[in-house]
């Protein structure tokens, strides 16, 4: 049990996403030859200001086992290549279909839907590219490197995100019950946020309860991050969120506030966010980072 | 050097094609739950009528060196899955809009664009879920495991076979030279033939020379098939292809014969297959099925 800890997130933030972006600019420097136009659409949307939330998780889940941020780095990336993948991929026409996105054009709107879509397919390839990086084998034990790219291929693939958006896409408009929104929101957010903090944990040798508790947490602010993007959709501020306001409800889409209400849905983030700090209470301050993230998910706004 | 084999390559390919097809079955079983359709949708294209040719070239490239067909046999698969991904994304609107793929209806025809995109992500991700898998594991070492998993991964992304789909798409209906179209087939079909062969050689223990032989084996044959593609699409049987012939033509390709003309261009491809088999000269009659497939990728008529 932590007290009296002075931690200082925004700090935090600050630093990890600077170690993250510098990271993720040595792995995709200026390019040339005859596929530069791909690789700077994958560039073009990896550094259009994200949060780096993904890459952070993973570097506290570390942390809080007591290993290394710096050590689990190509992991934390090549989470952050597969959100970017996947934002690239529901932008398009045949998916979302939207123009804005982190205050930008879409990366379809300025490099046409053919090289979004073998961008998006760059980025999740070379997510897997980094997962097998030589200079991480060489520090954490190949077998445990394995079964961090099952849990983050699962995650990410049919059995998690992907199946997720697909439920996402087909109840647009209809009119969906409880059941319907929690797998969609579990899948295709919460698989992978889960698998950001375990990996991180996974990798700097969490065992047994740790593993357990710190898997519960990113169930937890998984479901409490969508929940959250569902609410912001509806009172958030189309300026500070880089996205249309509103989206949600004009494609019908199946949210948690359109199925329980906005004050239901607000309980049941903060219960999740109360729920996640408690799946920490045998952790020491090493956890301090993932308690704070847990509020700070559902406070963003953006 | 062997002399008087007598090999049966027709059954080989029966054989291998029974093995895989059966692997893939048992990983892609009927679906269940709310993602029932992308996970159909995944189905429908994988089990629309491959020859395997990837996983095939992948078990002949371990026994090539002495080492099991059936020791590589998720590694062979995953190549299968990156191979079908390519060919949904591919026939996408947005990409080549083809409307029969194997004699059947392209996968965004049956399953409507936003899930045959996703089918695509699904399938790639599940490769590397795939390589990734914990039987494998228990049976070739996770360090060699991982390096199969850094080139494949590099051969399927912008380096490779995502690199050389942008450039295609970019080059249609322009003028281009011998080194453009050379560097769409190396990285749009070879790296991933090449990646095939050799992984198939590296998982079974294959080593220096060996390993030296075999990439370029595959590199000449990667380059052979793209060209005998070519060649297909204007001389081939629509019928016996399962697509339309001539659709290069018409979208103005940036294809060999349409460089070199055909006569340069069948020259090309034989003396590429001359050539391949020539790299496998020191090896025994466990090459014997790659020499023949040599043969067979330009001879094939689908």
């Amino acid at each position: 049990m932590t007290n009296k800890v002075v931690f200082d997130l925004k700090g935090y933030l600050t630093d990890k996403k600077a170690i993250v972006d510098k990271a993720l600019r040595k792995y995709f420097p200026q390019p040339e030859g005859p596929a530069a136009d791909v690789i700077e659409a994958m560039r073009y949307s990896l550094f259009a200001g994200g949060k780096r939330l993904r890459p952070i998780l993973c570097m506290a889940g570390a942390e809080a086992v007591e290993g290394s941020a710096i050590d689990v780095l190509p992991v934390a990336c090549s989470l952050e290549l597969i959100h970017t993948y996947s934002l690239i991929h529901d932008d398009l026409p045949a998916m979302d279909d939207d123009a804005l996105r982190r205050g930008k054009p879409t990366n379809h709107k300025v490099f046409g839907e053919a090289i979004a879509l073998l961008a998006g397919d760059g980025l999740l390839t070379e997510a897997f590219h980094l997962l097998a990086d030589e200079e991480l084998a060489a520090r954490i034990p190949p077998h445990v490197i394995l079964k961090v790219i099952r849990m983050i291929a699962g995650a990410a693939g049919y059995g998690g995100m992907v199946g997720g958006q697909a439920v996402d896409i087909q109840w647009e408009g209809k009119t969906a019950d409880f059941s319907v929104v929690e797998y969609i929101h579990t899948h295709k957010t919460g698989a992978m946020i889960t698998a950001s903090v375990t990996s991180g944990a996974i990798l700097a040798g969490g065992y047994g309860w740790q593993l357990q508790d710190i898997t519960n947490y990113g169930e937890k602010i998984g479901l409490a991050f969508q929940i959250a993007d569902d609410i912001l959709d509806i009172e958030g501020d189309s300026i500070a969120m880089g996205k249309t306001a509103g989206a949600d409800k004009q494609k019908e889409k199946t949210t948690y506030p359109a199925v329980l209400g906005l004050e239901k849905s607000r309980k049941a983030q903060s219960e999740l966010v109360k729920s996640a700090i408690h799946s920490l209470k045998k952790f020491d301050r090493g956890a301090e980072p993932l308690r704070q993230l847990a509020q700070y998910i559902i406070e963003r706004n953006k």
